[in-house]
C-alpha cells in the first residue's frame, strides 16, 4: 500500500481544494484536519473524503467561499450560521470563538447552523483540551440519516456523534464516538472488502439482524442500531438529545429531506479549567484516576486499559514513525480527481 | 401491596427526615424529590431511600444542617461546595443558581463538590426544562463504585449518569441513564426478589459474566459492565469523561476511599433556549422531529417508538390516579425507622 508522510497529503488536500475554488486559509484547514484524522487512524475522516468535498463542491452543496454569520451572540454564547461553508473551516471558527469567550468568561457554547461535515470531532476536542479547557462537542445529521429508532427498522436519526475532551498532562484524553452501535464509515469498508461486520450492528430493510453490510446499502436499505444493544434505548436516546440540542437549537434542524447527507448541526461547550479549580489540583487528580483505572485485572484477551483516545495517541506515533498507507483505490480516486481538476501533485512520490 | 398519595409520601419523608434532625425547607425538598420519584415510577431513588438517609445522618456523612458555600463563579458558572448536606437540597439550589444565570446570562455552568445522592437527574431536567432550558446533569461516584473498565475485571468507576433533557409543548423529552449496562438498584431488587438478571449486564468476581444478581453482592464482589456490550468502550469512555467533569472539574475527586457509597459529583449545564431561537421555531422544529421519529415501522414486540421520558409521563399519570404501590418490606423499614425517630406518620392510612 502507498505511503505517505502528513505534510504530503496536506498538500495534497490543499491542492485540490484550492484547484476546486476554495481560498488558500480555507483549503489549508481542511486539508490539516483530513491530514491529522489520517495521521491518528481515522482514515474515514481523512483525504478519502476529498473526492466527496469535491463533487460536493461542483454540485454546490459545499459553498468554499461562503463567510461565516454571527446570528446570536453573547459574552458566552454564539449562533454561527457557516452557510454551507467547508464544516472543517467553520468548525475550526466556532473553536476559536469559543476559545476567546472562554478565556474571557469561563464558559462558552458555541452552536453552528447550516453546516457541512465538520470530520473528527476528537481533533476539535483535544485542541480545546490542550489550550486550557474542558470540552463537549456532538453534531446532529439533520439530513438523511442511517440509524433506526430503538424498537425501530426505518432510518430515523443520525449516528450523532459526541466527543468529550480534557486535558492530561501535554495530552489530552478524548472520547470520540458515535451514539449508533457502529459508524457508516465502519460499513463501508467492510462492504467495499466484502467481509461481514459484528453482530448486533446492524438490520436488514425487513428489521432483521444483519451482519451483511450490503443489506445497509440494498434498495430498499437497512439500518444502524442505536448503541446498546439490549439497552439500546440509551443509545437512542443519547441520538435523540444530540438532535435537538445540536439539530434544534442551532437551527440546523432535524428530520430535513432538503439537505445533503454529511450536513451537521453542531454543540460545542468548553470549560476553562482554571476558573473552576487550579490546574495543579486538576492534575493531581487525574494522574491518580488513571492510575487507579489501569491498576485493574484484566478479562482474557485483554492486554490493558485504555483511556479515551489512548489508541488514537499510539496510531499517531506509529504513523509519524512509518508513515501513513492509504489504500490503492482510494489514491486513485483521489488521483483522478486531481487529475480532473488540473491540480499540480508532484510532490508526492508514491511509494508502493 | 399498600398504597399511597404522592402527598402521603411526601410527607412521610418530611416527617421522618425532620425527626432526624432536618430542617423544614430541606426535609420539604428531599421529601418532593424521593415522592415524585416514586410517582414517576423510578422506585429505587424514592420513598425507600428514607432508611438509608436518616442512617447516613446518623452515622455523619450527611449533614443536614451544611450551608452550601460558593467556592468560585462568575455571570455563567460558579462552582458550590454542599459540604455534605442533603444531595437533593444541593442539587435544588444548584438547580435555582443556574436558572438565574441562564436567565441572566444565557447559559450556565454549575459544579458542585462534596455533594450525597442528589437523587433522579431526571427531576432537574425536567424541571429546567419547563423553565425554558436544555439542560445536561451528570453525577460521578467519587467514593467506591460498582463498574468495571471495558476489558477490566475489578470496579473502578461509578454508574455515572447523564441526564439530557429539553422542553416539548408543557411538558418535556428527559433522557436519564446509567452510562452502565444497568443501574445497581436493578440489581438489588433482583437481588431481594432471588431472580436472574439479563446477559450482558454482570460479571462475577473472577471476570465471568453472570447473570445472578448475588454475585455483585458476594465476597470478592462482582462488578457491573459498562453501557454497550461489544462496544463497551464506549459506555465506559463516558464514564470516565463523567468522572473528568463531574469529579475532578468540581473538586469532588474521583477514585477516593474515604468517601461513603452514594457522593456525588455533580455537573449542571443549562441553555436558555431564546438565547439561540425563537421558541416557537424550537416547538416547530420538535413537532415535526417527534412525528419524524413516531412514524416507523416496528420491530416484533415493539408498540410504540417512546421519546425519553415518555414511559415516566405515562406511570406519572397512572400513578397520579392509581396511587402509588410501596412494597411491604420497604414499607416496613420505614415505619420502622420512623418509630425509632418517634416520628409521627398517623397521617399514613395503610390500605393493603
Amino acid at each position: 500500500m502507498p505511503v505517505f508522510t502528513v505534510d504530503q497529503l496536506r498538500e495534497l488536500g490543499r491542492s485540490l481544494l484550492m484547484a476546486a475554488g476554495t481560498p488558500p486559509a480555507a483549503a489549508e484547514t481542511v486539508a490539516e484536519e483530513l491530514a491529522q484524522a489520517n495521521l491518528v487512524g481515522h482514515d474515514s475522516h481523512g483525504v478519502m473524503r476529498l473526492v466527496q468535498y469535491v463533487q460536493m463542491i461542483h454540485d454546490g452543496f459545499v459553498k468554499p467561499t461562503a463567510a461565516l454569520e454571527v446570528i446570536q451572540h453573547g459574552p458566552g454564547y454564539a449562533v454561527l450560521d457557516a452557510h454551507f461553508s467547508l464544516g472543517q473551516v467553520a468548525a475550526a471558527k466556532a473553536l476559536e470563538l469559543g476559545l476567546e469567550q472562554a478565556q474571557a468568561v469561563g464558559t462558552a457554547t458555541i452552536l453552528v447552523r447550516n453546516c457541512n461535515h465538520v470530520g473528527r470531532l476528537g481533533s476539535y476536542g483535544e485542541q480545546a483540551a490542550r489550550r486550557g479547557c474542558l470540552a463537549l462537542m456532538a453534531v446532529n445529521a439533520p439530513g438523511p440519516g442511517g440509524v433506526a429508532p430503538f424498537g425501530g427498522i426505518d432510518r430515523r436519526l443520525g449516528t450523532n456523534p459526541i466527543c468529550m475532551a480534557a486535558p492530561r498532562g501535554d495530552g489530552a484524553v478524548v472520547l470520540d464516538m458515535t451514539t449508533s452501535a457502529t459508524a457508516e464509515g465502519k460499513l463501508r469498508v467492510a462492504f467495499q472488502k466484502g467481509e461481514p461486520i459484528g453482530e448486533g450492528l446492524l438490520i436488514n430493510s425487513c428489521g432483521e439482524a444483519s451482519i451483511n453490510p450490503a443489506d445497509f446499502y440494498a434498495n430498499p436499505c437497512g439500518a444502524i442500531l442505536p448503541l446498546g444493544g439490549g439497552m439500546g434505548h440509551k443509545g437512542f436516546g443519547l441520538a435523540v438529545m444530540i438532535d435537538i440540542f445540536c439539530g434544534i437549537l442551532s437551527g440546523s434542524g432535524v428530520a430535513r429531506t432538503d439537505l445533503p447527507r454529511g450536513a451537521n448541526g453542531v454543540w460545542l461547550q468548553l470549560l476553562e479549567i482554571e476558573r473552576f479549580l487550579p490546574r495543579s489540583v486538576y492534575d493531581m487528580w487525574m494522574d491518580r484516576y488513571v492510575a487507579h483505572l489501569k491498576d485493574c485485572r484484566l478479562q482474557p484477551g485483554c492486554a490493558e486499559i485504555l483511556l479515551p483516545g489512548e489508541i488514537e495517541q499510539r496510531r499517531r506515533a506509529e504513523r509519524e514513525r512509518d508513515g501513513i498507507p492509504i489504500p490503492e483505490e482510494t489514491l486513485r480516486q483521489i488521483l483522478e480527481t486531481a487529475s480532473r481538476l488540473g491540480a499540480d501533485v508532484s510532490f508526492l512520490s508514491v511509494e508502493g
